[in-house]
């Protein structure tokens, strides 16, 4: 191949650190197509290492951490925005799960995004939709280790989305951890699941779907055993889980099981799988579910060469969180274009590079940070803060979900520092300096008015921040203003910054 | 007058627990007509007697107690059903309001109710536009000891309203502490004013006015001392504050005041209200303001008297609140539906009055409980609480709203007793059992079918409560809620309380 040509090619990875199994997909991008180059899978067991008050054991750290320097091996030399790498349902309940995140960083250098359950349906979707384009409504559903996710959705477009607590891992140990296979556990199981399903039912019913399709390893493993029981269509129905429920209760014990195409690994956690699908298929009123190939991995994969995502879904999720709570979006606007001009006047001061996320993080907390409003004026930096922690935002990880709901939280008022969260994947120090900046766009523009302010230029010198005009008498036109900033440097100084104006 | 005539009138009483003075007034309904019949005030400097962590002195409290039980004398034989007392800013505020409100329940036999803000400006809103009928708009204002509202509203419609932390008291605390009437001082205090006004002035402005009125102590004041000054028609505009303030600097001192018009008892803190209200004219830009005689206690007054409301304020905010949180109203409903009709077969055990407030609160609760989803699914009773408690509930006091966050709080998943909060005007054992309630009216809709259920009754012995059902196989036919309310009873036993079905 010559040289030039190869130069062309984009390589991009994507993991999934799954409760049950993580995952590596590697592609290529080559002009407008994505071509997968390889898959790699190893079972870790993460949420087998969990214990009752949700500490994930040492040994299921280092099951975890071996197999991301075994994936971290395969992509030496890929760039670090080339790669991205999602935990889920585990790393997501785990108390000490920032232990293994932060062990994590010698074993891959690449950052590790926890994403919450809806997150995760999403990417789910947009995997299977990339993966099995198909013009009809679908309903996706994918078991895996410690969640389940059923989504239903138009071509691209996910539009009923939910994320359960109910796993092969958990519901195995909950319901087989007498290793029993009876119907007895089987009934118990599946009503559980229903259950869990409960109060979404009916809305899934309502809504419809022209065809349903599985996604991962359970699912996957379902299919398989079909096949080998003489279905050579691979179709899961209704009527074929009830006779491998059947099937299976003729075996005294999950050791036994012996069925053709069920591997060794899958084994342990098979009977629970089929109980939460067919209590899926029973509360849904699924008629037949296809296999797809398509999963989060796949899902982040296609997100992350935006020659296949249409837009940044951030912008998208921004705006309508802005709109579903009523945003003053000028004022929002306005602030938002002050915080990234001063963004920028300190940027290399600062060492942010120019395309820095920061920017966008910044910008939409700017669109944001008043959607407390909508709860009531006083203290609606508070209520912006626990919408913005608690609200599915589509697109952002929860790490990303929490500097913007800690942006909003230190809009205004005084800094209480010790209410600042730790984060993982930013720096404390850029977080703060981001607080300062949306606070000084908010400060500038207190008095929400649609004249334009005069030109305003910050700019840092010893640590000591500043904040200049183009015209000098800027502050003696202004007295309320001027009161502002004043009393904004007064808490500047009570925990240590300056400000000069 | 006969006594048949007599009979026919209800005596009623409106008593306003505000920072710098308590009042009450007492009016008399003769057929569809309020008429006062006594107004009763009391300079109790309430928020004098707060200290900077908040705590409410004993001397201030004793000025309070003592003042209850001047009015409490006035209003011997009268029903609790014709008696508001509604406290304001500095009950809003103390730590230890609680002590002042328990006290306060041997001096005067009548619940206190603290409000919020808003709700204080809606009543406000209230008790002019009864006093002053205009169908012009409105701008109403009143400046409190502690704290502001404002309020624009058309007919008995009040359109925007809030209410600002500063006041007379403490804003004479704050800038006139040195007694000066210094050119400097009012300076500072009206520009602290315009910074707590920035936000919404352009609000207010947008949406304009025909009239301006002010309420309460302070512009009633200012009034009189403008009388005294010659303006015999009392109207207050900004020329003529500009000319007060400019009076009030050739004084040396607060204490060496000396205008016709003004009581000793205001003095003290005449001058930061002159600022405040200067502020406001500048903020508002208000040309001119007369003053109207209705206020806090008007509004409770009119509010109480039915005839006079045309529909009870709450039901209307919970429909807005369900509203604007996009509430599924049909499955709430069924909710409602089923609560009361529970808590209507244990009333007599319970103890509780077929009218009793108790109804509404768990119907409105009934139909709230679910506003979190807006926010989430995952935890959304917690989210529910949230907004419950933080959002402005127009016809709603302090503890109503945490009431209903409350029942929101504990309606579904394990009962985490320790969590509950404490009540003042309601008795825990009555929250508990409206908790248990409306979490069973919950479970036996959790299919949120359309389909009506069976025919289900309530019923209580030695404690334990049972759930039975017109038809005995009704849980054989549906094992889904057999095993929900199996899951409840657990969660029941888990705190000692015992459940049968």
């Amino acid at each position: 191949m010559p040289q030039r040509l190869e130069q062309d090619v984009r390589h991009i990875a994507a993991i999934d650190l799954g409760s049950n199994s993580f995952h590596m997909v590697v592609a290529k991008v080559v002009g407008s197509d994505l071509q997968l180059v390889s898959r790699h899978k190893q079972r870790v067991r993460l949420a087998a290492g969990l214990d009752d008050e949700l500490n994930l054991s040492h040994a299921a750290m280092e099951r975890g951490l071996e197999c991301l320097a075994m994936f971290a091996e395969r992509l030496q030399g890929f760039e670090a925005e080339n790669v991205r790498v999602a935990a889920t349902h585990t790393l997501r309940r785990a108390n000490n799960a920032h232990v293994f995140i932060q062990r994590a960083k010698d074993a891959l250098p690449f950052p590790i995004e926890v994403i919450a359950g809806e997150e995760e349906a999403r990417l789910i979707y947009l995997g299977v939709a990339h993966t099995q384009v198909e013009s009809n409504s679908k309903l996706v559903v994918d078991i895996g280790g410690g969640s389940t996710e059923m989504i239903i959705g138009h071509e691209f477009e996910p539009e009923v989305l939910n994320s359960k607590q109910m796993g092969c891992v958990s519901f195995n140990e909950q319901f087989f951890s007498n290793g029993k296979l009876s119907r007895k556990n089987f009934n118990k199981a599946m009503l559980a699941a229903e259950q869990k399903l409960e109060s979404i039912a009916n809305k899934y019913k309502k809504k419809g779907w022209d065809i349903a399709l599985g996604s991962s390893g359970t699912i996957k493993a379902i299919r398989e055993v079909l096949i080998g029981l003489g279905y050579e269509d691979g179709l899961i129905t209704n009527k074929r889980l009830t006779k491998l429920i059947e099937h299976l209760c003729e075996f005294d014990s999950i050791d036994d099981i012996d069925l053709a195409g069920l591997t060794d690994d899958r084994k342990p956690v098979f009977a629970a799988g089929v109980a939460i699908l067919s209590a899926i298929f029973q509360s849904l009123k699924i008629n037949q579910m296809f296999f797809s190939d398509g999963a989060l991995r796949e899902g982040l994969l296609y997100e992350m060469e935006e020659r296949f995502a249409r837009s940044d879904i951030r912008m998208r999720t921004t705006e309508n969180l802005a709109k579903k709570h009523l945003v003053d979006i000028e004022h929002a606007a306005r602030v938002k274009g002050h915080a990234r001009e001063m963004l920028c006047n300190i940027r290399s001061e600062l060492g942010i590079k120019k395309k820095s996320e920061l920017f966008d993080l910044l910008e939409w907390a700017a669109l944001l940070h008043e959607v407390g409003l909508s709860i009531s004026l006083r203290g609606f930096h508070r209520h912006s803060f626990y919408i913005l922690l608690h609200s599915n935002l589509p697109g952002f990880n929860r790490e990303q979900q929490l500097v913007l709901a800690t942006l909003a939280r230190f809009q205004r008022k005084s800094l209480k520092l010790n209410e600042l969260p730790e984060f993982n994947l930013y720096k404390q120090t850029d977080i703060i300096n981001l607080i300062k900046v949306l606070r000084l766009a908010i400060v500038v523009n207190g008095q929400r008015s649609e004249d334009p302010l005069p030109e305003l230029t910050l700019h840092i010198k010893d640590d000591e921040w500043g904040l200049t005009c183009s015209d000098d008498n800027w502050l003696e036109q202004n007295k309320l203003l001027e009161a502002d900033l004043e009393e904004e440097q007064v808490r500047w100084n009570n925990v240590g910054w300056q400000l000069t104006f």
